[in-house]
């Protein structure tokens, strides 16, 4: 197989875009599909404040790499979870976001869930008896936002790519879940009441594209997956999309980008009426009503600790 | 296992209503889900002319008999499609059909593809390089209103189960064809340009359940299915959705009312938004433009023999 723009030898097989590449070739188209991404969304601006949730793993190296080399000047926030113990996940995760930050001399600045928060993920996932993923989702995401709010980021930069996308999609879909279904959109705008804007650049790349992209790129990541998660309902339709999309390859980009494209209008305006949000009374953050999912979790660990 | 209503011994557990019954109590729980659908999209009432496409097959015949269990008048119509030669697929479909509506004293009327339009749907398929299923789905639907609307029939009856419509909208949503799923609807109603009613009244009930029903019963059905099938991503679409099925019992009938409770309305406004009926200037029935796709087709094979 030969590169479809040098004919030299090549690195990666695209097939959903029936193209083939070197590695040198295979990084432009990288940087063109993110860059592309960006620019149908208008997600963001170079003078932007801009914050990455960095996990460690493929996709979020990957993304900082890419925008790096596309000119934007981008700091991260790690999360500690405080996943697997000393030497687990968590800290080797962590390990290696620090080395790509190190090596780049890029600003990653590291949040101790345990330490600002005072608990773990598996400590919450026990006290609650809920799966880890949702109280790790809840977290990050108040996290994340909480950060990039109080030390004045204009956007949030997040890691999800094509797989994720598609398979939480998939995930809402099967139970028409509205309210889900309207909020999943390339750019959630910011709001008067703290959120603050979120973008999602790796849209049109799948997994196993940001995972040749370090290889190819000598960027150590994360390569255990974390071990809560467990055969939950969204590894489950991350395989039969997968088996799809071996079938018909191009099926997932054709399902998320056919929602984009001409569904997810019609459930935004189904979100918008149904949603007002309001000030939590904790902490001050955007909630539905009263206090906060995640001041509540806290609460909770803070009474059962 | 004991039927959950007397006790007896059980003949079917039914995993996503968490019950297991004998067989009389089976039998009254599938007439209880049936008339339940009909009432709930107020399908049709007993004193209309109600016509059911019978195709051999479990759903049909199961349906059929519950119709006249719960006291309604309906005369079935076999369209004899040429699949498999002489002793093939269709001939034995039809023997069966014919069986059943003879050891019951009703009323079943054939129409026979090859003598009233001039082909079989695997000549169409050949002719057409078409699959097999696209032509056959799309000479059913024409050839079935045709027959009700010219025989002044009030209702079209139609055999769908939970599992076909699951499946169907899956396949529509998985590239979100607006149309396609604006249109997947409990009830067609009947237009000025000669669509007749159109109704499902089988979508609470899960192909396996009509199939115990016809064996315990003693109704003699086609099991085998269609020669010209083969491997479509319809078949898979259906696999997966049994896989998923097996390990969230519910998760089938969740999808396909989750959508027509919550989101059917949306799709339904896009729907009409765009789709404007004008007669086929060659047979009169509804098409959205010019000459309808049927007509289209037959003077295909007519040029093509």
């Amino acid at each position: 197989m030969k590169c479809r723009v040098c004919r030299e030898r090549a690195s990666i097989e695209i097939r959903r875009h029936h193209a083939v590449f070197c590695k040198e070739h295979f990084f432009d188209h990288m940087r063109r599909q993110v860059e592309r991404t960006i620019h149908d969304y208008r997600m963001m601006a170079p003078d932007q404040r801009l914050l990455l949730g960095v996990s460690g793993g493929k996709d979020s190296l990957a993304l900082w790499d890419i925008l790096t080399d596309l000119g934007y000047e981008v700091d991260g926030v790690y999360i500690e979870l405080g996943i697997g113990g000393e030497k687990g996940y968590s800290s080797s995760s962590r390990l290696l976001a620090e080395q790509f930050a190190k090596n780049r001399q890029l600003d990653l600045q590291v949040v101790d869930l345990a330490d600002e928060y005072g608990f773990t993920i598996p400590e919450a996932a026990k006290e609650t008896r809920r799966v880890a993923c949702s109280v790790c989702g809840l977290s990050k995401r108040y996290v994340l936002n909480r950060i990039a709010h109080d030390r004045g980021y204009d956007v949030l930069v997040m890691g999800h790519n094509l797989d994720d996308e598609a398979a939480t999609l998939m995930g809402n879909t099967l139970t028409w879940n509205m309210e889900y279904i309207g909020r999943q959109r390339p750019v959630l705008p910011a709001t008067s009441r703290g959120l603050v804007r979120k973008v999602k650049p790796l849209l049109r790349i799948a997994e196993r594209e940001t995972a040749a992209y370090c290889v190819l790129k000598g960027i150590d990541y994360e390569v255990d997956e974390c071990p809560l998660v467990g055969g939950n309902t969204g590894i489950r339709i991350k395989e039969w999309l997968n088996q799809m999309e071996a079938k018909r390859p191009g099926m997932k980009q054709q399902f998320l980008f056919g929602f984009l494209d001409r569904a997810s209008d019609q459930f935004a305006d189904a979100h918008q009426e149904e949603v007002e949000l309001t000030d939590c009374t904790s902490c001050g953050q955007a909630t539905t009503s009263g206090e906060c999912a995640f001041c509540r979790l806290q609460v909770r660990m803070s009474d059962g600790g």
